[in-house]
């Protein structure tokens, strides 16, 4: 048949005007179901009008092109006809729902009409063809109240009073005397009509319209008036979802699952969404329709018996009780069982995914009314994309781009028991992964004693300084009040791969009471609090947690993934144990190992301090001889740990002051402790002081200027390295000199670090291979890397604080405008988070190609955080990097990311090739 | 006669085998020199050893090139022909001085040694040859103490303690009851020697040694060596002097000028170097060496009859006494005077430019000793280089070559009367010119009353803060002891065009005691302290200053400076009175009217608080039409002041926490002051706190974030055009956004502003002409110039935070160590004083040029400071920006190094094109 408008694509009758390939023009919904039409499974015949008329209604002051209408009232008469209904028709009417469906899915964003086309006349109608005067009439009053609420936008004055349509039908229950809606009888509902309409007429100033034209008209405004609601304009902000997608609208006619016990609705996937598993799983509910099973008022019930039986054992119930009260759609429904097995079974293999479907029997009958992509957890992802692949459903390729690798990292930190009720008390910033429960501490010392009484604590403070490391080394997790994802917390933590949740504003910290007030609870010292850093959630009490396992299917997901990628994954670490972790998730090397956490240990920031307040270079050098041992030790250790492997070693990056007290009293206490006066000390702190410390006396400026120190710790690699060379250990240590902005200055430094070798290196070690390199962080260092690149072996970009000094922008401070700068469309992403494709990654660009060019054999990678971003290590491919580095329980989630870019660059051509 | 060696040339005997071009081989002296003797000027004949030898000799463990001994052997035989003496001859010996002399004069710098080739035999010759015993001693007393300082360098231990040799010559007097060196007999002269001898022996351990040519060696090695010690380091890195330069070291027969009274020495310039009047101008001394004039120990006296009747005039000497004390050369040596004037018309004419000569007459006879071009102060450099032109003697051009830009900034400020006496106390930073003196305050207040009372003010602080505006305002200069160049001092008292000395870390304030310590001095309260703000110097007492005037021949030359150039100069100003003064000297508009410091002035900031503390968008409106009216006030009178010029106003920049008090009480104050609680007050100082103000919330993201505060100003600047288009004067504001680091951010503020205009503009005022641009200060904007220069119609480089972000560096902090980058040659210049031309103008580079291609009538200029630094206005010119805007008093220095900029670039191929 022909096309009665060319923005309008019909479907049903064994045939349809689109196909699943259409979605940006009929969303996904409606894309799906012309497809399920085409293959002429059981689809309510029905129309979709195009996402382009979306666009049209919003630049043309909500108006719909010429000819639309026309072709709407043909498609519904071709529905009409299909059916052998007529819409409106006072006899046997034809009701259909209004739907929205953008390209990607909006779950619950936007809004939706159903049961279009009931008026006092077909009503009537209804109740007799359907020989049901309640199912008629509570389709009436359901359709009334969703027109009030979605088409009319009846609401309570204040939003926090109860809705108005519910309230209703609470007095009405209450002068019945009777508890359920089902209660109610069909004069009930009648008289409810009467009392929603009367609330139209006098909030809305006109009738429910009478003509199913109009209401159809009006519905179809809301629904695309929908795509700017706050609701959906908020989850496109989060889910990067541009405005200018629009909704498409799909009319439908309505089948129905409540008409009687020969009735049912359900919800199936072809596979089972938490772990993989292969088989129908899903649950219904007979006699009921869509809403119901959502509404979560009835318990569902299972699809398969053997889902049946399984869900059974869970909950206690006996195989004869389960059989009475709880029925499985195979035993009920045995014929539409088979019938949705087919369906079910043949829309995989035809989308060759698995499928999350919509189904309602009307009178025994089956019809599908949706089918997707079905969202599953990080363990099925990756159980699916392996079975399919074995089952020949996908290619490798295919199976490696079906996993989101953000999703991964869930499969290797411990997780909050995903059954376990939970009491969010707020949510701060996700700042360290990881999900864990302690008894709430407010002081390092405290959480020293409480630890050593073998007790788990979560340490919570305002912000945490260096005096606090001893306690959050021995504390489950940290919680600040205060502080971004780079605050002193925040890095520390994830240094020590520990759990926390930072700049939690909500938090009212008491220190003296020993009290944590939020949001109207009080939390007292030693009681217990959750937290889960993969999602900044603060959670009362004690949520059970359930430990990572590496399932076969993973590791042969990630040997397929390691198959593909071009890009080496390293991992940044601190610790022996973070290497080890890291060597466990596949990691090829350290590409970031930050010298100054160590100097934070309690028995090592005294000589540290030390160091700090010599006024001489040699009282300075002394200082130093007692850290080195301490270093060289943690060398050993590391190199050890990753033997055969590189190890980037970054040497000192914080400016000094990080590592002096703050306070009054701390300096009074430190003064004392170290035999130095208080105005020596506090003067020492004041000289200090700066005004923009990122933009300070740190990283190879600490090196120019204090040369003693940045050669007293490349002695101790060197030393480690050659210790671990006559134990027959191999070690391959890198030498990382940070903020490095001029060649002059990487070459006085390398020159000295090289005389630094000759000293140390023995005959037994003299031919030890180790390399200089620099982090490339400012953006001077990648306008110059080619006088750079000509002296460096290695580049590591440190895009944290290349992303700052690029924007010219805070990452702590940007915190309190951020959002609006997100909220405003000005920044699609937080630019810490992904790494900023046209700017920072440019002048990436620039360095590596005139590194490049200074230095064929310069290698050349990332550390920075933006390294364990997906899309951010995708860039770093496209960029044509040698490597990423991010935190150990990262690792896999970058060699998926990296998989991923080689695929799709293999499919396309390279984006960066002429920028 | 054939070269004798490669690297050593000979002059003399009316013929040289250098040139005054080989100033890179022979050093300024040397080669001047070689042209002097080619000229058949009357030169003392010798050699010159390349500073080719210089390297070598670094390079070569301090050893000498092959055949280079033997070729100084015959190049003294032939000067030992041509005086009919012979060095080391017993009889009639040939005595030589040993000079350093490189590429550019850096004088006193490096070592000299005289009387060369004296021995306890040839003394006798010398005293038999002269006939003078005395004159004989004395030289080989000169030469033992000079051999011993500087060859053997002989010092007394504790550099205070006075000079070894001049001890013995105290010692000496004291025991012959004499006061002056001359009174000493020749038997006194003969016992120092031998003391002197005595001396070496025990200190050096070895003689003075008895054969010339080991004295003529090592006298080379010693001033081959002096390259290399601390004060020549020194003087070539704060003069951007290369370290591979070297010296060539010139070996000159010796002359004398105190052999008697038929003998004299003296310098001469050809034009008065003070004034640059034509005619010579300079100074004698008859029976003396040329050390005795430098000395000033004798009174010189002057050489023409014509200064000479002036000097008497100044110092209140009868004509008689002067011709009985102080005879003229021209009047005791008139033929020698003469031949003097035609020698130094004829150096004049062939040098093209003004030169500074030194002679000396033995026995009536007349040596020329050196010729170089003459250091003029600003006011002669401008005289000579116009009178020059009009005599002909060199073109337009090549006199505007003549003048160092930066010496034009002496013009116009009024400046410490040079003849005055001071006593410099310290040093601060340079941070605002001008020279100022005044009564020493200590705070603002003070400083209002003391000024009240007609009285002038120097106002001294730890560091200022808004708080102190008002007493800035009223105070003749500021003098801070924290804080750099753009600390709130240094910016302010700029903007104020007002004198600033800051950051003078010398400087021990007490406010209680009301003192001010340096150096062992104290200052009280009440005080005259004069600042010098060119210098950074802090001088004791009141230092009388002279005013300021545009001289007839400095109009003309800056006309002639304003026909070459092809960058427009505009000025930074924030005031009338500013954007007056720029305008009197030349500014073509103002590249930069910062808005913030109008809002310090005390009547204001108190609505700027209330803005600040405002909890809504009402409240923070209502508090900013408070200041609305005033900024309009303030737009009005700048814009008249530029009628017909364009004036870029830059929208509010700075976080806004520097309105707020930090001091706990200042807090209290003004919160009971605004009448809000003390908690609301310290909680916003506190919410608006930030680790990195730099890179926080500043700048556009002010306007992003307080949309109803950068409306406002659009608004004040909008309608303050349009007022004055009604009363028909021709005002063009350009509207700036700071800190734009992306398209959407200038999209939307742009298109609010353009909303306001729209509003604002009525019927009379419609068609006002305004142009919305952006300040380019973050790497981020450079990268995105295309996307951003599609949208803005003006790019303007704010290359102090360009600097700051490039680097990574923050101006106020880097104090600390950049000095110890300048030393290790790590940078070669202060890269916030000349603007980096490897890093961030070639991000300047790529941004001109996106931006250019994306929009071909972008106008681009700068208003960093680095905007008045010569080097940078010529890297600006080769980069193509339209235009640079520097402070009110730069805005000559910068014509004319734009002018110097279009002259260089017209010799040679464009550095820039392509790189």
């Amino acid at each position: 048949m022909a096309r009665v408008h060319p923005e309008l694509y019909f479907f049903g009758g064994g045939t349809a005007e689109g196909r699943a390939t259409m979605r940006e023009l009929l969303g996904g919904k409606g894309a799906n179901l012309a497809e399920m039409a085409s293959l002429k499974l059981p689809v309510p015949p029905g129309f979709t009008i195009s996402t382009r008329v979306c666009t049209y209604y919003y630049e043309h002051k909500q108006t719909y092109p010429r000819g639309l209408e026309a072709a709407v009232g043909k498609a519904v008469a071709r529905v009409e006809k299909l059916l052998g209904r007529r819409f409106g028709d006072p006899a046997n009417p034809l009701l259909v729902s209004v739907r929205s469906g953008a390209r990607v899915s909006m779950p619950g964003m936007m809004d939706t009409v159903l049961n279009l086309g009931l008026t006092d006349e077909t009503v009537q109608g209804l109740e007799a063809a359907s020989n049901n005067p309640r199912f008629a009439w509570d389709s009436y009053r359901r359709f009334c109240q969703m027109y009030g609420d979605v088409v009319l936008k009846l609401k309570p004055e204040n939003k926090n009073d109860p809705d108005l349509f519910e309230e209703i039908i609470d007095r009405k229950k209450q002068a019945r005397g009777v508890r359920n809606d089902v209660d109610l009888s069909v004069d009930d509902l009648r008289e409810l009509v009467a009392e929603f309409r009367a609330l139209i007429r006098s909030r809305a100033g006109q009738d429910l319209p009478q003509d199913p034209y109009e209401q159809l008209w009006q519905a179809i405004g809301a629904v695309f008036g929908s795509w700017q609601n706050d609701r959906a304009i908020t989850y496109r902000r989060i889910n990067h979802i541009p405005d200018d997608w629009g909704t498409a609208v799909t009319v439908q006619s309505m089948v129905f699952g409540n008409l009687g016990d020969d009735c049912a609705t359900g919800v199936a996937f072809t596979r089972d969404p938490a772990t993989g598993e292969k088989g129908i799983y899903g649950e219904y509910l007979p006699n009921a329709q869509g809403e119901d099973v959502v509404a979560g008022i009835r318990t569902p019930l299972q699809i398969s018996l053997a889902n049946g039986r399984k869900w059974a054992e869970r909950n206690g119930v006996s195989e004869q009780e389960r059989k009475a009260a709880h029925p499985t759609l195979e035993e009920s429904f045995p014929q539409v069982y088979r019938e949705l097995l087919r369906t079910a079974n043949r829309l995989e293999r035809h989308f060759k995914d698995m499928q999350d479907m919509e189904f309602t029997i009307e009178r025994g009958r089956l019809f599908m009314l949706q089918t997707r992509t079905g969202k599953r957890t990080a363990e099925a992802a990756v159980r699916v994309a392996v079975d399919m692949s074995a089952e020949r459903l996908i290619d490798r390729r295919t199976a490696l781009m079906r996993v989101e690798p953000v999703q991964l990292e869930q499969l290797l930190h411990p997780r909050l028991d995903p059954n376990a009720a939970k009491e969010v008390l707020a949510r701060g910033l996700p700042a360290s992964p990881g999900a864990v429960a302690g008894e709430v501490v407010f002081s390092a010392d405290e959480a020293v004693s409480v630890a050593g009484a073998g007790r788990k604590t979560i340490l919570v403070r305002v912000e945490t300084s260096p005096e606090d490391i001893h306690g959050m080394q021995v504390a489950e997790g940290i919680l600040t009040a205060r502080g971004g994802m780079t605050s002193h917390a925040a890095v520390v933590a994830r240094g020590m791969g520990k759990c926390c949740v930072a700049g939690c504003g909500e938090l009212n910290i008491d220190y003296t009471a020993g009290t944590l007030a939020v949001n109207g609870r009080v939390i007292h010292r030693g009681e217990y609090l959750t937290l889960d850093g993969s999602t900044g959630e603060v959670i009362a009490g004690r949520v059970p947690t359930v430990e990572a396992a590496m399932s076969p299917a993973f590791k042969k997901f990630m040997s397929w993934a390691d198959a593909e990628r071009k890009l080496g994954v390293r991992a940044n670490a601190d610790t022996p144990h973070d290497a080890a972790v890291a060597r466990e998730f596949g990691a090829a090397g350290i590409g970031l190992c930050r010298t100054e956490h160590m100097f934070f240990a309690p028995e090592r920031i005294r000589a540290v301090r030390e160091m700090i307040l010599a006024e001489t270079a040699e009282q300075r050098a002394r200082a130093i001889e007692k850290i080195v041992p301490m270093q060289r030790n943690d060398f050993v250790a590391i190199l050890r740990a990753m033997a055969g492997l590189p190890v980037t070693i970054r040497l000192l990056d914080p400016p000094l002051h990080e590592f002096l007290p703050k306070e009054e009293h701390e300096i009074r206490e430190l003064a004392a402790d170290l035999g130095v006066s208080y105005e020596h000390l506090k003067q020492t702190c004041e000289r200090l002081f700066e005004f923009n410390p990122m933009l300070g006396h740190r990283g190879s400026r600490l090196g120019i200027s204090y040369p003693e120190v940045y050669m007293a710790q490349a002695r101790a690699i060197l030393e480690a390295a050659a210790e671990l060379k006559k134990e027959g250990v191999k070690a391959v240590p890198e030498i990382m000199l940070p903020l490095i902005g001029d060649r002059r200055e990487f070459d006085i430094l390398a020159g000295e670090i090289r005389q630094v070798a000759r000293q140390v290196l023995s005959d037994g070690a003299r031919n030890l291979k180790f390399t200089i390199g620099t982090m490339i962080e400012v953006p001077r260092a990648c306008i110059l890397a080619g006088e750079i690149g000509a002296s460096a072996e290695f580049f590591s970009f440190g895009t944290n604080d290349l992303t700052q000094m690029t924007y010219g922008l805070s990452r702590d401070d940007s915190v309190k405008f951020l959002d609006t700068y997100l909220k405003r469309g000005i920044y699609q992403r937080d630019p810490f988070q992904g790494l900023d494709a046209s700017g920072v990654a440019d002048l990436m660009r620039i360095a590596i190609e005139r590194g490049r060019k200074a230095n064929k054999s310069l290698k050349i990678g990332i550390c920075g955080e933006h390294g364990g971003d997906p899309d951010s290590v995708k860039l770093c491919h496209r960029l044509g990097l040698d490597y990423v580095s991010c935190s150990p329980y990262r690792v896999p989630v970058a060699r998926l990311a990296a998989a991923q870019a080689a695929i799709e660059t293999g499919r396309k051509t390279r984006e960066f090739k002429d920028v």
